[in-house]
């Protein structure tokens, strides 16, 4: 395989997503760890299903392959980061990320969120980026304010998640707030 | 025309849009006083492109005409209603409603909202309506406020309106907060 | 408009759909009194809509527009009834039947309810006909008890209608139940 | 292949049907141990038929292939279990289950039954579950009745199978009834 | 018909394209006045081939017809104007105009130019617009001059235009530079 | 693999692009030495897109890869060269070009655009050849010059690239003023 890599960071590389991975993406999204915050993962996912309704990716935003850089024989993509729903000219894009569990606990979420934005308020003239997390989701809330972001309000009872409905929290990060990934990273 | 009323309000009737309405709904989306605080409506919108891109509506919510009682020999709209973008089985459904300037002043909106919201908790098995104004946009919000939704956030600088960037003020009512089409017109 | 009778009655005519139907059609499904027993009225519906997505209607069964003989000029479709769902070679099919609240109390519904139950089990060998109504909708279900159906149970809390939960009362009407009209009508 | 369950049970995994699968689904509709309890299996099924018109299997559903953990090496499909035809906003869905004879008398139908259930329940938002056996079915009745499911009528002589009328039996589980996995397989 | 007028000027209206438009659209970029300018109207243009080739008009961009206000009781567009290929998150346009010569020296095309880039610059979020005029348009280039373009070279020999290749001279105004249509217009 | 050459120069070979060369112009068009000057490769390139969007690539031009001739075993594309957008009557074309960043620094670059420029001179009745580079793009700005290219202006502002916008410098050459390839490559 060609070193498609877009993005260079410290421990990971980001790369466009290619087939070979729909086997660890379906893997992940099907996983109880993953979906139990996520309400649109409620119905299993198969691997024909992806080819037929998701495969290639749209492209109106910026989706990359997480590769850690010490699993030096291999290509294998251990989670995928966004910046998707770009709107223009309002300069608005929405930021996700997730990691297979057993690449949690490394950091290697923080670092691909850092780079990835960088590349996302540089490259595309964003005025904004978004990001929803449901409030049960202490991890995923943590990332989003080691990032940066600011916690905006919460859309109340929004998700049906395990029998009960949660809230989606809102957070967002301005073009002139970041200050690069150093900042995050250091 | 036959009489299509989905629903029977005091001063106003709501029913489905029909082709005729086209013209006044391009009329209405192209009127300063309209778009001035709603982004996506950035683009000139010609009946042509009306006819060739978004009819028929799509069926994923409810969306209504309002046509006023009082203008006995008429069926022409004067706005439109909707709860879109229904979310199951999270429950979850959007608001708008949009008036043309001609009619304002008149509590029409009011009416045809609270009547809106009531049938699409009843008949649609919503947990939770959601609506976003332009933080400029104080007729709408005041709206928002006498319908009974409760402020939960702004998602600040998400929408680029006459050369600058502004808030997105989000609101949410929740079904067990909806106490019926008199709570609000009494 | 030629004569399309399909089946004479003593009081009204059976005839096919035709296109000049719509607007009666989407009146009626519209209308708050037909829509409060079916759940899936719950969406208005446009003549523009029934056009593109219900018009041909499809060939599994038998539909038929309901015309009253003693307006005399007119061709006018003041209800429909059906046998759809038809299931083969296991002879089963599904009726239902609706008019507009205009014609109640005529005795319409059972003439052609009587006619088009004979027409089905004689043309189309059907064993079985099956009906569901909403254990609220009293009028439907005399209706069925008037034309023979016996009632087999309920589907508890099947439909969502008016903000709670109802139940679908089951019919079913064997081939050797049934007597001809006559034993019905007279 | 990698590893893409959805549902960890005791005893078996619950995972997406995989294109793999298509030979053991076919044999199992084929088998006159299944078919003879399913009118809708009355006719052939070839692969190439069940590719052509089956393949991918609609997403309006849950629907999980049914792996034994004890068959170490293998991912090999014993049966499927689904809750399809959901009907959102009613919160109605429909079970239905089966297995390969070669399987049967292992209690796998019980706990795989049990956990996709829960599943429904919790992430679906289903007020109820319908399930509907042939009379004749003792095997299915059974673990009907031991999963919950309460009997409430039968469409007398709905389905015609070895040549004869045969009753199928309506069972119905409310999401209120329900008390999770533990109490059916303890 | 309608009234769609997006921009009110003070002596023109700027509206959508419609398809009434059509004829006046053709005759004008077949009069030899408009072509002599334009190497891309070299080909006669049927009207067929308007509506098969050109109808609805591409919506990257705006597009506007311009009616005067004094022919009163008319909607008849005598030109259109256009800033059209926007490239985001560049903030890039291409400014365009034409009138049909009846209507030239009374300046309208410089009040539909000033309207025009208002609003390009206020709702689209461009950071420049460009223009492109053959040298020996000197009409065009004068329009250029006073709705406040920077002259910034020519691609030489560009255009095959009457027999010899013209220079294509670049234009180009920058937001920061625009200081509304009063500055223009006064 | 055949031999397709198209040009044969003194130390590279021109021919057509391969579906084998869709690895290496993936990984050109994700390097970051690459992507950091052009404006349109701001989003990362998988091969699939590749594949389902730009191939086979548009024949409305001259597009070649570049093959060193002392790889001997190789037919590796290095880079392509190509000119594009060719208008006629006008006899207007674009040149582009692209080298990955390990052939750099041996005058591969200079010998292909010389053999290009000639063929496209002397086979497609060129009159004029433009290219345009970002100001900051010094490597890409001096090959143009020694090409023969005459800088002729410069679109201020263009381009969005890393976090600003810059200037788009417009070059041109005349069929008159190419002297062949000796006069550039002695």
């Amino acid at each position: 395989m060609s070193d498609t890599t877009f993005i260079h960071g410290d421990r990971i590389e980001l790369r466009p997503l290619e087939e070979g991975d729909i086997p660890h993406l379906v893997e992940a999204e099907n996983h109880p760890e993953i979906r139990r915050h996520i309400s649109s993962f409620r119905t299993p996912l198969s691997e024909s299903t992806y080819r037929e309704e998701r495969w290639p990716p749209s492209d109106n935003g910026v989706t990359l392959a997480i590769v850690p850089k010490d699993e030096a024989d291999s290509d294998k993509a251990i989670g995928s980061a966004s910046v998707g729903n770009i709107q223009q000219p309002d300069g608005y894009g929405n930021f996700s990320i997730w990691l297979h569990p057993d690449a949690w606990g490394n950091g290697y979420a923080l670092e691909a969120g850092a780079f990835l934005l960088d590349h996302a308020f540089r490259s595309h003239r964003l005025h904004r980026i978004s990001a929803t997390v449901a409030a049960s989701n202490g991890a995923s809330r943590r990332l989003c304010e080691r990032l940066g972001f600011v916690e905006e309000g919460a859309a109340r009872e929004s998700w049906y998640l395990d029998d009960k409905h949660v809230d989606a929290v809102h957070y967002g990060l301005l073009e002139r707030e970041w200050e690069g990934p150093a900042s995050v990273l250091d």
